[in-house]
């Protein structure tokens, strides 16, 4: 480099302090955000009543205030989406963990991804039957293994060995599960309608964190009836979960379009190769690509600065977001409600 | 559109013919290719002997051309990549199906996934352990069942719904996959390097048809020495296996890095996004983003127009290609060698 062009730079400064403008200070930090979501087209509006909404709204805003509680007090984001999805699972009314949809042959399956922008890291389950809280496996996969997924009994044995307690396949049945897996399985197609409609509900939670790094964790049974060994895109990295430094992305839907799709991949590279935004990138793939596929469903997705784009082509989508400017949203159909 | 911008087109085409310069013709079609692979650094030059080189060789030019036959004589492009990856399979030498590599437990475990860009469609299985050609289940998979992924017990069930026969897993255990993992599961590391390098063995196929249609498939017995239910990149649909209109990719190499890489749809978004060739767009992929996160290994891809693609960061990769225009080549290291 030439001396003029060494002293070129000190010479800017100077001039700038001179002229009493000082280089543009950075914007301010973004703030801490947990994003979360209850499945898309769980329960269409017409069966809805005041009561189950009233009801999956405050479970939607236990899991939120206790993710977003742990970034509050400068937890990192991998333990807000653990606790919230966890949260979810325990709740019977959403499809993971304990009220689960059944498979046609009765028994609860689970799956579960998590995803860790720093690494990035990443861990996810699928097919198992016994485990309580199916993120917590996803999580020990990643951090406790050299692998990111394992499947079946082979990932029921890593649980063993990793000191979880299983827990019997009943644990995971309701009875409204039961009864919705009866009503589809009767050879006339009088229920099917319902039926699906309540058949796509997954959990998820994405966050951002004080240090500026971004987790999605993504949790389901999966869809009611199903076929034994069936996976979706939950547990796919890429397809049903995602995180990078720039882009974190938890879906729900109908989880074949979105593995064909690698949909939650192609929302962040959408974002950083066609450098536009997250909301465009969202737009672009569930709007347009999804849609035209026929495939329906949303996402919850998270850029480094704080963007929330909560967005879905299903009837609906529970989900809630939080932020350290103060927002606090929950809702679950086209509307947009502050509580 | 106003009259004079109507009249412009035939006016242009006139003046074109009239001054005897047709519009150009559209290029050759680019005519039926066939790349396959038999995996990133299954043995380090230095163990290999001339005898089991020319083994080896023999193993991917009969997978070659029993592919590229059905391409030949008009069959479609995921007709062909089935066909040559049965034959990997039944190939005793590679890591797939008989001669897959063994668990910590001693026992194979299969993964396998195809996908047609026509459609598209797709179909994956993991944790199989009593399909003699997981690439046929998987397929069977993407063709008559409504889901992409099947898994464990619940893909063996749909196997045999489908009418296929189970081997007891001793059909897929070698002499040679034994020894192996007895060298992995000593206490010292003194055969820790050499086995190292005999871990990634992983096969595939991408192929485009005489209509143009691209399709991908890979299969594989994962790492020596896994955790029971352990799978990696191969079925994950974006990761391992992938293909639409304009890109087929099959890779091999350290699974858990394609994985958090989503690495065979990342060569395609990089290619359609930022408009890139596709031997761009694989450079991109694998020499700086695999190369930065410290994983190994390779990809086949192809595109459209007939462009082949074989690159890697391992030490080497079995690979062959064979396309219309009378290439045909087979190569193990860093040399290119056609026959």
């Amino acid at each position: 480099m030439s001396r003029l062009k060494l002293l070129a730079i000190p010479c800017l400064l100077l001039s700038l302090e001179a002229a009493g403008r000082a280089p543009p200070a950075p914007p301010p930090p973004p703030g801490v955000t947990l994003v979360i979501h209850g499945g898309a087209g769980v329960i269409d509006p017409a069966r809805m009543t005041a009561e189950k909404e009233a009801s999956y709204r405050a479970g939607l805003a236990a899991a939120l205030d206790a993710g977003y509680a742990i970034l509050e007090r400068g937890g990192s984001s991998l333990d807000a989406v653990t606790a919230a999805v966890r949260m979810l699972e325990d709740d019977p009314q959403f499809n993971a963990g304990r009220g689960a949809v059944l498979s046609h042959a009765g028994e609860a399956e689970l799956d579960a991804a998590i995803m860790d922008a720093r690494g990035p890291r990443a861990g996810a389950i699928a097919g198992v039957m016994h485990v309580r809280n199916p993120i917590e496996l996803a999580r020990l996969v990643m951090e406790r293994s050299p692998h990111v997924m394992l499947v079946g009994l082979g990932a029921e044995e890593f649980a063993l060995e990793q000191g979880l307690v299983l827990v019997p396949n009943d644990y995971f049945k309701t009875r409204a599960r039961l009864q919705q897996l009866q009503e589809e399985q009767q050879p006339v197609d009088t229920h099917r309608a319902g039926a699906d409609s309540q058949s796509k509900g997954t959990v998820g939670a994405v966050a951002l964190d004080r240090d500026g790094n971004l987790a999605a964790a993504t949790s389901t049974g999966g869809i009611s009836n199903k076929h034994r060994g069936r996976v979706g895109d939950t547990p796919i990295i890429g397809a049903g979960t995602y995180a990078s430094p720039g882009c974190a992305v938890s879906g729900t839907g109908d989880g074949e379009y979105f593995i064909r799709a690698v949909l939650a991949y192609d929302i962040c590279a959408t974002m950083a190769y066609k450098k536009v935004s997250l909301a465009a990138a969202v737009n672009e793939v569930i709007h347009q690509k999804l849609e035209a596929t026929g495939g329906k469903g949303g996402v919850i997705a998270l850029d480094a600065a704080g963007n929330v784009v909560m967005d879905f082509n299903s009837v609906g989508m529970f989900r809630a977001a939080r932020d350290a400017h103060g927002r606090r949203e929950i809702a679950m159909y086209h509307e947009t409600q502050t509580q």
